[in-house]
Formats: C-alpha cells, structure tokens, sequence
C-alpha cells in the first residue's frame, strides 16, 4: 500500500506556534522532507527539528540556484525540473509505503512550496493538507495592530512586482500586506510612500526570537531577509475617535 | 499587579488547528471570555470548551442584537456601548491580578472581534497577541487548492460588499477569498459570474467534522452560514501544463 502524503504548515517561524495537528502528523511520519537553499538550513526546517522523533528520516530538496543567479526563464526551467526530481524523491518513499511530511513554513497553499509537489502528487496518492498560520497574521500580533476588521479588503502583495505596480496597487487598499519584503524594501518604502500610505510597519521574523518591528519609514539603510513583510493596517480602527478612559 | 490580557487566535474550527502556544497560555489563564451572538454556543467557545482545565472561570460576552434587527447607525452605537462593557467587564478581571484570555476564531487581527477590546485596553496592560490560523487557510486545505503562489496578488473581500462592488473587485484579482459568506452568497455567485470568475469554490465550517466543500457554481439554493468562505484560487498553477507523468 503506497504511503501518505501530508502537506503540513509548521507556522510563522516559533515553533510553538505550530499547531497540534502539524505536531501531531509530523511526528507519525517516517519521512520528513523540506525544501531549502543552497547552504542554508531551510525556514521550516529549523522549525521543526526540535520537535522529531529519533529515527525519522530527513528528505531535504535543496534548490539549483538562486534567482538572481540565471535568466528567468532558464530559472524557471530549472525550477521545474527541480520540482519534478523532488516529486520523485517523495513519490519513492510514498511507493515504499512510507508516509512522508513536507514542512513549510507558514501556510502550504498561501505562497508555500508544497503545492509545486501537490499539484504533481496529490492526484494519485492519498494526500492531506494541514494549514498553518500565515507569517502576516505573526507579524500583526508581534506589532500589536490589528490588520483588518468590519467591511474592509485585505490585499496581499508579494513585493518582487516592482514600485510602480506596488504603488498603483497599494493606492486602492484598506489594509495591505507585502510579502517577501527582502531586497524589495527600498522599492515598497517608495511605493508606500507615493500611494500617500501612512502607519505602515516593518516586521521582520515575526514570532522567532530576534523578530523586529519598526515603522516602515524607519527602515532606512536596513537589509531586510526575504522572510519580513510590511504591513498596512486597515483605517477603520485608526479612524474610531480614542475612547474616553 | 494587573493581570495580562491575552488575545488568542483559536483557529478556524477543528480544536487541533489551535496552536501548541494557544492551548498553553489559555490553559493558564483564570479567565477565559469570549465573544457570542444571542442563544447561539459562540464559535471560540466550541473550540475551546474541551481544552480547559477544572477550575477556570468563563467571562461570556453576548452580542445584544443581530445586524437585521435594527438601522445601522442604532447598530454601530449598540456594538460601540457593547464593546465598551466588554472591556470593563475584562478590566474588572484584570483589575483584580486575573489573566484573561480571551478566545477568538481565525486570526485576532483579522476581522477578529477581540481587537475592539485589544483598542480599548491594550496600552493600559500588559498584553500579547497569539496569531491563529485563518480560516481561509482551512478552506484552502480542504478543498485540495493552492490559493495563492510566486508573484500573485491575493485579494480578501468580506462577503457584505454587495454584488456591484464584489463584481468589480473580482475583475481585478489574481487571486482572492470572499469571507463571512452566509447571506450574501447569492449575490457572490453572481458578482463571481459577472467577473468572469471560473472555478470558485464554496468552502462551510472548514476543518469541522461537518465541513462541505462546493463548487460555487453548484451552491444553488444552499443556506451558507456565516462562517463559510468562497475561494478564488489563483491561476499561476492552474495555467501550468500538466507534468508528464
């Protein structure tokens, strides 16, 4: 009988906020696989290795290239063949009838790299997907400001899609989130600023231990790592007149 | 000393999507509050309910009115004066030296009503945030989709815009949610079929025992609930050609 495949979202980045059901399946299963960069320990995968049993086995994906490296389409050629050779590692434990988990950080279907791997197994394996929370929702928690609320729109934009399509974006929103700030901050700062945007925030590894929280126009100088975001909390709270004490 | 005040997202309904840090800190408050609309259990409390521990108290916070009952203005001061008790109600416990958690579906500072206590309190107390996972996320995982991926923009629409607005929102997207659906899924059906929009799905009481999971174009005459969403998964993956197998 071939094995099960779990698609599991280990969270924002603490593992304690991980949820009971991602522990729980992760821990069951002999094979623990991850994608990661070349020569970096991978996001989900320092997540969860306080958190195995001895004995499971680790599976890791490791990416050809980086972005800039190559053109893009060459990138994403090789991206392709990649996600095929990493479905075929996964497929051979799953045709040994061995379950295996692919950890990702945050939530699987909300930019993760598990769906390259469902989209090419889930059809004909036995598959479940366990949502994790979003690493916006850790970043709104760690800056204490609600994000959005009553009958306003959350737009969600990851920030590689340049200034002038980030301000024209950013122009029409009740609350924003960028997302995969990293070397984009100079750009969304910009962005942000000729959209007329006021009390955006910075956060950067929300929930882990060294997370930082600054306003957006503080950011000045500041290397931001690709897994920060800027959040643009929604006007309908700020707009509320303070209540009397 | 004063208590601290602890906004905890509880997730989107399966009492195992709470986090490892959720089930903690709330299994160590005195007080546990949480929001309910009239004769209704509350969808906090039916998550959290068996996580609790002998001992601990339950601050219940009842919603006076439903939204149909009166004109909006009427309503907005109601829940405005409603809030405000809610907050003195929590003060009192924190007042007295008590932790108070106070327990919220999803995602507290995503249309979380804990956050119009957080505004009241917050910066009188000391005060942490537990981000929870959302239940779009939920919805997502249940029907088996990729929501978002790469460089899409994810738009969040609460379902009580009104047809015209949604239509014209929906035109635009990459990729986007319609939230808090119940009433309004007549009209987000046809906003969605205006727009253009193909393979909608309808997503009720996501990760629930009883979760349903729909096409949108096949919701017709359903009663959806309040807590059900429509997903609008992006096309990126869906454009991709199949892999060979």
């Amino acid at each position: 009988m071939a094995g099960h495949l779990y698609g599991i979202g280990v969270g924002p980045g603490d593992p304690e906020l991980m949820t009971l059901k991602a522990q729980r399946l992760l821990r069951a299963c002999p094979i623990v696989a991850h994608f990661a960069a070349p020569s970096r320990r991978g996001n989900a995968w320092t997540i969860v290795e306080g958190v195995l049993e001895p004995g499971q086995a680790v599976l890791r994906l490791e990416y050809p290239v980086t972005t800039e490296a190559v053109e893009a389409t060459e990138y994403e050629r090789l991206l392709d063949a990649f996600y095929d050779a990493s479905a075929a590692a996964v497929e051979r434990e799953l045709l040994a009838g061995r379950d295996v988990a692919v950890v990702c950080e945050g939530d699987p279907f909300f930019y993760g790299s598990y769906m390259y791997l469902h989209e090419r197994l889930a059809r004909r394996y036995p598959t479940t997907v366990v949502p994790g929370v979003t690493s916006f929702s850790a970043a709104a928690a760690a800056a204490g400001t609600p994000l959005v609320s009553r009958e306003e729109t959350l737009t969600v934009i990851p920030g590689v899609l340049g200034q002038p399509e980030l301000e024209a974006v950013l122009r029409g929103v009740d609350a924003a989130v960028v997302m995969k700030v990293g070397q984009h901050l100079v750009d969304i700062r910009a962005a942000a600023a000729g959209a007329g945007i006021e009390g955006a925030v910075y956060v950067e590894r929300a929930s882990c231990l060294d997370q930082r929280v600054l306003p957006l126009a503080d950011t000045d100088g500041l290397q931001a790592p690709y897994f920060s975001v800027v959040l643009v909390p929604g006007r309908a709270l700020a707009q509320r007149r303070p209540r009397p004490q």
